[in-house]
C-alpha cells in the first residue's frame, strides 16, 4: 500500500509538470510581428469560441445535475446507508453525491480543456518562430511540449478528482452489507459515477461543437476558396482562413482532449467498481487490506503519467531526421516504461493480495499490446504506402464516384481489424483475470471481468503520451498556417509542411486509439453497470437476454440512435459550413480589394459565424444521446437499456471505425497524388490540377465530417451511453 | 381444418395462374423485327449469365449439402427417433434429411427463378411493342403480368415446396416426445429447416451475383459513355449498353426474386417451428386437431396467393392516367382482401383453437399495417416531393462533396423510422400473442413469438403483388432500352420513360418491404432457433446474455461481418465495373466505326466479361456470409452464435436500410434536378450539363452499388444468418 501514495504524489507532480513546460514553451521566442499579429487572432477567436462553448456547457450541466439528482432522489432504488431498507435518507443522499460528482467531473474536463488549448494555441507561434530560424528540432520540440501540457493536464485531473471525491464519499471507511457479495464493501466507487457521467458530458459537446466548428470552417474555407476563387489553402485573402486555423484547436485539441479525459475518468470508475467484487471476497476470507483491489486502477494510471513525462522528456528529434521518429521514440520508450512499471505495480501493490499476481500482470500486457495494435492497424489503413490508400488514388482516375466508392469500401473493411482485436483483448484478458485466486486459492468472483478492466487500464497508461502528439497536431497545423499567412518564404514552409504532414499522422493515430479504447472501456463499464444493478436490486441481473423482444428492440434502438446521431452531426456540419461560404462569398463581393490583396477580409466575422453555427449544432444530436437512453431505461427497463448500450455500442465503435478510417485513407489518397505518385500510361504524372486530382478532393472533403465530427463523437457519445445508464440505473430497475 | 386443402390448391393454382399469364404475355405481338433483334440479345445475354450462374451456385449447393450432411451427421447432436438417446441413427437421418431439404429448397428458388427471368426478358420487347402502338394501358397490362409470373411462381413454388417435404419427412403422423413440453410433437418443422437454409443460400449467391452484374455495367456503361464519350443513356454505339439492359434483369428480377423466395420459405419454417409449443399445449390439454397450429401459417400464406392474383387481375390501366395510380389500386385491393382473408383464416381455422381468435387477427394486422407502412416511409425518403431529396438537391449546388455528405446523412436518419416501425411492430404483435389462450383458457407457451410469427406472415401476405410490381421495373427499364436502341422516336420514348420512372418507384418500394419483412423474419428466426437448440439440448437456452465476454464478442463479430460483407460487394462492382470501361474503351480505340454509327460494336464480348466478373464477385463474400457463423459457432459455441445473428441481424438491417435509401434518393435527386426544379438567384432552371447536375450524377453513380448490391444483399445475408444458424444449431452445442 505505499505504492498508493504514488497517487496523489504523481497527481500532483504532473500538474507540476505540466505547469513547468508551459513555462519552458511560453518562454521561447514568439516570433516576428506579422506571425504575433495572426497568432493573436487565432488566440482570440479560439478563446471566444471555447468561452461560449463552455458557457452553454455550464447551463446546460447545472440543469442535467439538478434534473438529475432530482430524479434520483424521488423516483431511485438504492441503499446507500447499508441500513437494509431504501429511504428518502439513501435516495436524497444517492441524488445530492451524483449530481456534485457530475459537476465536479464536469468541471476538471472543462478546467483542463481551457488551460491545455490556451497553451496549444500560445505553441503555435513558437513552433513556427522556431521553424524560421530554421530549427527543426525545436520545433518539434516546442509542439509536442506544448501539446504535452494539454495532456498532462488531462489525465493528472482525471486521476486528482477521482481520488478526491472518492475520499469525500467516504471511501474505504464508509462500509454497507453488500446482498450480493455478503460482505461490507465500500460504497464510494458506486457513488462517484456521476463525475465519469460529468466527463461525458463535457466530452460529448465539446467534440461536437468543436468538431462541427473545426470541419464547417475547413469546408466552407475549401470549397469557397480553393475550389471556387481558385486561391491556395490558408491563403491570407479568405475570410475563413482564421476560422479555419481556430478549428484545428477546438475540434482536435479540446474536444480529443476531452474524449481521454473521459476515457481515463469512466474507465477508473469501472474498474473499482468491478473491484469491489474482489474487495468482498477477500474481507469475507479475512485478508488484510483488501481495499488494494479497489484502489489499484489508480495506481496504475499513476504510473502511467511517470512513464510518459519521460517519454516527453526523451524526444530529442535530430535535425535532418524525419519529425515522426523521433515522437516514435518517445512513444516506445512510454510503453517499454510502462511495461516495467506494471510489473512493479502488480507485484508491489498486489503481490499480497492475490496468489498470483502473474495473471494480473499479463492482463495489463495484453492492454499495452492492444494500443500498439491500433496504432499500427490505423497507420496500415490510413497512410500512403499501403494497399488500402493507393487503392483509392488509384479509383480517383474513373472520376468521383469510384473514389468515394472505394472509400467507403475500405472504410467498411477495416471494422475487420478493429472488431477482431477488441474481441482478442476481451477474451483474452477475461480468461487472464478468470485464473486470479485469493493467497488462500479461493476464485475471485468476476475475475474475468478484473482482467479486462486491468487490460483496459494498460491500454490507457500512455494516454498522456498519446495526447500530447494528439495536440502536436493542430499546433503544426497552425504553424504551417502562420508561415503562409505571414508570407515567411518557401524555405521555412517545407519545414512546417514536414511537420504538419507528422502532425496528420499523429492525429489519425489518436483516433484509433481513442476508438480501440472505448470499446475496451465499454465492455468494462457495461459489467460495471450490472454490478450497479445487482447492487440496487439486491439480486443480480442474470442476463441480457437478447431473446426478449424489449430487449431485441433496446438493441435496434442502440444501433439506430449512433446512425442517427451521426446524421445530425454531419448535417450540422454541412448546415455550418454553407453559412460560412455564404458569408466569405459576400466579402469578396462587396469589397473587391480582398482578392487583389488592398484590402483585409473581416476574419473575426467568419470566426463569429462559425462559433455560432458550431454551437447550435452541438445542441440537438447532444440531447439526443442523452435522452434517448433515458426515455428507453423508463418505458422498457434495465435490461433494455443494458441492450441498447451494448448493442449500440458495437454498433458506434465499428461505425465510428468506418468514418475515421475512411476519412484519414481519402485525406492521404489525396496526398499520394499530390505527391506525384501517379502515372497516366503515356508516363506523365498525375497531380494537382488533373481531374484524378479534383476527384481525390472530392473524397478528402467527404471524409472531413466523418473523420473529424462524427466518427469522434462516435466514441464519446459510446462512453456516454455507459455513465449516463451506470448514473440512472436506480430509476431504472 | 378444411381450410388446409386450400394449400395444395391455391399452391397449384398459383403455378396454373403464373403459367396462363406466361400464355397471355407471349402470345402478344412481339413487335418489328428491331425491336425483337435488340430483345433476342437480351435474352442471350440474360439466359447465359443465369445458366452460369446456376451451374456455379449449384456446384456449390452440392459442395455445401455434402458437407453439412456429414457435420451434423458426425458431430450432430439430435434425438429425432425420439427414444431418448442420440445416437448414429438419428444424426445420420439428421444429416440426409437435412441435407435432401437444403437441395429441394435450391433447387425450386432456382427453378422459380429461371422461368419467372425467361418470362419477364420475353415481356419486355412486348412492352415495348405496345407502347409504340401507342397503348399505354396494355403495356402496363404486359409488365405488370409479366412480372406476376416471377411473384407467383415464386410464392408458389416455397409454399408447395415446404409442403411436400413437410409431410414427406412425417408431417404430423411422425411424433417425438419434446422434453421441454413434456407433449409428444411433431418433428418434421425441425427437420425441414434445410430448405430455408437452401432458399437462403441461392438467394445469397443470386444477389450478389446479379446485383454485381447490374451495377457493373451500369455504372461502367455510364462512366465511360456519358462521361466519357458524351453519348446518352443506353445509347446503342455503347458497346456494354446490352450488359446494362441484361443487368436489370438479372439484378431486380432473379435477385429480388430469390430473396422474397427465401423471406416466404423461412419465415413459413419459423412460424411452423414456434406452433409446435402450442401443438405441445393443444395435446396436453386433449384439445382436438392440435397440428393446426402447425398449419395455420401455410394457410395464410394460401390465402395471400388468392388475394394477390385478384389484385393482379383487377389492374386496368386508363389512358392517361399515371400508372403508378393502377398500380396501386391493385396493391390496395390486394391488402384489403389480404385483410379480410386473414379474418376468415383465423376464425375459420382457428377459432376452435384458441379460445380468443380475435388477438391472432389483430397481430396479423400488424404485419399488414407494417407492409404498408414500410411504402410510406421508403416514399418519404426517396421520393422527390418530399424534404430528404430536395435537401440532397439543394447540396449538390456546392458540388459533388456536398451532394455525398448531404446523402449520407439523409440514408443515416431513414434508420429511425425502420428501427421504430420492426421495433413497434415486434412489441406490439408480441404484447398481442401474449393475450391468446387454449380454450380451457390455458395460456399458450411462447404465445408472444407465436404473435410475431403472425404479424410476419401478415406482412408477407401481400408478396406476391410486391414481387409483380418489382419485376414491372427491369421490365419497363428494358422496353425503354429497346425503344431507345431501336430509334423508335421520341413520342414512343415518352411512354416508355413514364413507365420506366413508375418502374424505379416500385422497384424502392420492394426494396423497403423486403428489408421491413427481413427484420420481422429474423427475429422469429431467431426465436426458432432457440426452439432448436432447446430441443437438442432437451433443455432450453435461457438467454443470449450480452454481459457474457464471447457474447459481446459474438455480437461485435456480426456487426463487423455485415460491414466486411458490404466492403466485399463494393469492391466487387467496382473491380467489374472497371472491367467493362476497359473493355468498351478498347472496342472505341481499335473500331473507330463504333463512334461514327458504321459499325456495331461487339455486345456479346461485354456481356460476357460482365458475366465473369459478376460471377467472380460474388464467390468471396458468399463464402465469407457461410463461413463465419460457422466457425464462430465451433470456437464460441451456440449461445454466441445467437448473439452474432441478433446483433448482426440488427446492424445489418440498418446498414442496408442506409444504402437503400440514401441510394434511392441520390437517384431521385438527380431526376428532380434533370427535370429543372432548381434555379439559379438569378431565375435561370439548373438543369442536364451544370455543374449541380454533375454533382448529382456523382451521388447517383455512389448509390448504384449501394442500393442495387450491397444493401438488397444484405437483406439475404440476414436470413442466411438465421438459417444457417439453425440448420447447424445441433453441432454447436
Amino acid at each position: 500500500m505505499a505504492l498508493f501514495w504514488l497517487v496523489p504524489i504523481a497527481g500532483v507532480g504532473a500538474v507540476l509538470f505540466a505547469l513547468w513546460l508551459a513555462r519552458d514553451v511560453l518562454r521561447r521566442d514568439p516570433g516576428p510581428p506579422e506571425m504575433r499579429d495572426i497568432a493573436d487572432r487565432i488566440l482570440e477567436g479560439a478563446m471566444a469560441f471555447l468561452r461560449r462553448q463552455y458557457g452553454t456547457i455550464a447551463y446546460l450541466s447545472v440543469g442535467v445535475a439538478l434534473l438529475m439528482g432530482i430524479l434520483l432522489a424521488f423516483l431511485g432504488r438504492s441503499d446507500i446507508t447499508g441500513d437494509g431498507r431504501v429511504d428518502l435518507a439513501d435516495t436524497l443522499g444517492l441524488g445530492w453525491r451524483t449530481a456534485l460528482a457530475f459537476l465536479l467531473g464536469a468541471f476538471c474536463s472543462g478546467l483542463a480543456g481551457y488551460i491545455g488549448m490556451y497553451i496549444s494555441v500560445k505553441s503555435n507561434v513558437r513552433a513556427a518562430a522556431a521553424a524560421a530560424r530554421g530549427g527543426l528540432r525545436e520545433a518539434v520540440s516546442v509542439a509536442l511540449r506544448g501539446g504535452a501540457v494539454s495532456g498532462f493536464l488531462i489525465v493528472a485531473l482525471s486521476l486528482l478528482g477521482i481520488l478526491v471525491i472518492y475520499y469525500a464519499y467516504g471511501g474505504p471507511n464508509r462500509l454497507v452489507f453488500d446482498p450480493v457479495y455478503q460482505a461490507n464493501v465500500p460504497i464510494a466507487p458506486f457513488l462517484i459515477v456521476g463525475f465519469g457521467f460529468g466527463a461525458s458530458f463535457v466530452a460529448l459537446f465539446a467534440q461536437l461543437g468543436g468538431g462541427i466548428y473545426t470541419k464547417a470552417a475547413d469546408m466552407g474555407a475549401d470549397l469557397v476558396g480553393k475550389v471556387e476563387a481558385g486561391i491556395p489553402e490558408d491563403d491570407p485573402r479568405n475570410a475563413a482562413v482564421i476560422a479555419d486555423l481556430v478549428g484545428d484547436n477546438v475540434g482536435d485539441c479540446a474536444g480529443r482532449g476531452a474524449d481521454l479525459f473521459e476515457s481515463t475518468a469512466a474507465e477508473n470508475i469501472g474498474a473499482m467498481i468491478l473491484g469491489v467484487a474482489a474487495y468482498a471476497a477477500a474481507t469475507r476470507s479475512n485478508i488484510p487490506r483488501p481495499e488494494v483491489w479497489v484502489l489499484f486502477p489508480l495506481v496504475m494510471r499513476a504510473f502511467g503519467l511517470i512513464a510518459t513525462a519521460i517519454g516527453v522528456m526523451a524526444v530529442q528529434g535530430k535535425e535532418g531526421e524525419n519529425p515522426m521518429r523521433a515522437l516514435n521514440r518517445g512513444y516506445f520508450l512510454s510503453i517499454a516504461l510502462s511495461v516495467v512499471f506494471l510489473a512493479i505495480a502488480t507485484w508491489g501493490m498486489m503481490g499480497q493480495a492475490t496468489a498470483n499476481p502473474v495473471w494480473l500482470f499479463l492482463a495489463g500486457l495484453v492492454g499495452i499490446a492492444t494500443s500498439v495494435a491500433f496504432v499500427f492497424i490505423t497507420q496500415y489503413y490510413t497512410e500512403v504506402y499501403y494497399r488500402p490508400v493507393k487503392s483509392i488514388a488509384e479509383a480517383s482516375r474513373t472520376g468521383p464516384a469510384t473514389n468515394i466508392v472505394a472509400g467507403t469500401s475500405v472504410g467498411f473493411e477495416t471494422t475487420f481489424s478493429t472488431a477482431v482485436t477488441i474481441g482478442v483483448a476481451i477474451l483474452l484478458a477475461y480468461w487472464l483475470g478468470n485464473h486470479l485466486r485469493l493467497p488462500n486459492g479461493e476464485p475471485i468472483p468476476h475475475g474475468g471481468l478484473f482482467g479486462t478492466a486491468v487490460a483496459t487500464m494498460g491500454m490507457l497508461m500512455t494516454a498522456a503520451y498519446v495526447l500530447a502528439m494528439d495536440t502536436f497536431g493542430p499546433i503544426t497545423d497552425n504553424a504551417n498556417g502562420i508561415v503562409e499567412m505571414a508570407g515567411a518564404g518557401d524555405r521555412v514552409r517545407s519545414v512546417t509542411d514536414r511537420l504538419d504532414a507528422v502532425g496528420n499522422t499523429t492525429k489519425a493515430l489518436t483516433k484509433g486509439y481513442a476508438m480501440g479504447s472505448a470499446g475496451l472501456a465499454a465492455f468494462l463499464l457495461f459489467s460495471a453497470y450490472l454490478d450497479e444493478v445487482a447492487k440496487v436490486r439486491g439480486t443480480p441481473l442474470e442476463a441480457v437476454n437478447l431473446a426478449k423482444p424489449e430487449v431485441f428492440v433496446g438493441g435496434l434502438i442502440g444501433v439506430m440512435l449512433v446512425f442517427l446521431f451521426s446524421a445530425l452531426a454531419i448535417r450540422a456540419v454541412q448546415r455550418a459550413a454553407s453559412s460560412v461560404i455564404e458569408e466569405v462569398r459576400r466579402q469578396f463581393r462587396t469589397n473587391p480589394g480582398i482578392m487583389t490583396g488592398q484590402a483585409r477580409p473581416d476574419y473575426a466575422r467568419a470566426v463569429d459565424i462559425t462559433t455560432r453555427a458550431g454551437l447550435r449544432g452541438m445542441v440537438a444530436p447532444g440531447l439526443l444521446a442523452v435522452g434517448v437512453p433515458i426515455i428507453v431505461g423508463v418505458i422498457l427497463r434495465a435490461e433494455a437499456v443494458a441492450s441498447l448500450l451494448m448493442v449500440g455500442t458495437i454498433g458506434g465503435i465499428l461505425l465510428a471505425t468506418f468514418m475515421n478510417n475512411a476519412g484519414g485513407a481519402w485525406d492521404n489518397a489525396k496526398k499520394l497524388i499530390e505527391s506525384g505518385a501517379l502515372s497516366n500510361p503515356g508516363g506523365e504524372k498525375v497531380g494537382k490540377g488533373t481531374p484524378t486530382h479534383a476527384a481525390a478532393v472530392v473524397g478528402d472533403t467527404v471524409g472531413d465530417p466523418f473523420k473529424d465530427t462524427a466518427g469522434p463523437s462516435l466514441h464519446v457519445l459510446v462512453k456516454l451511453l455507459s455513465t449516463i445508464t451506470l448514473v440512472m440505473a436506480p430509476i431504472f430497475i
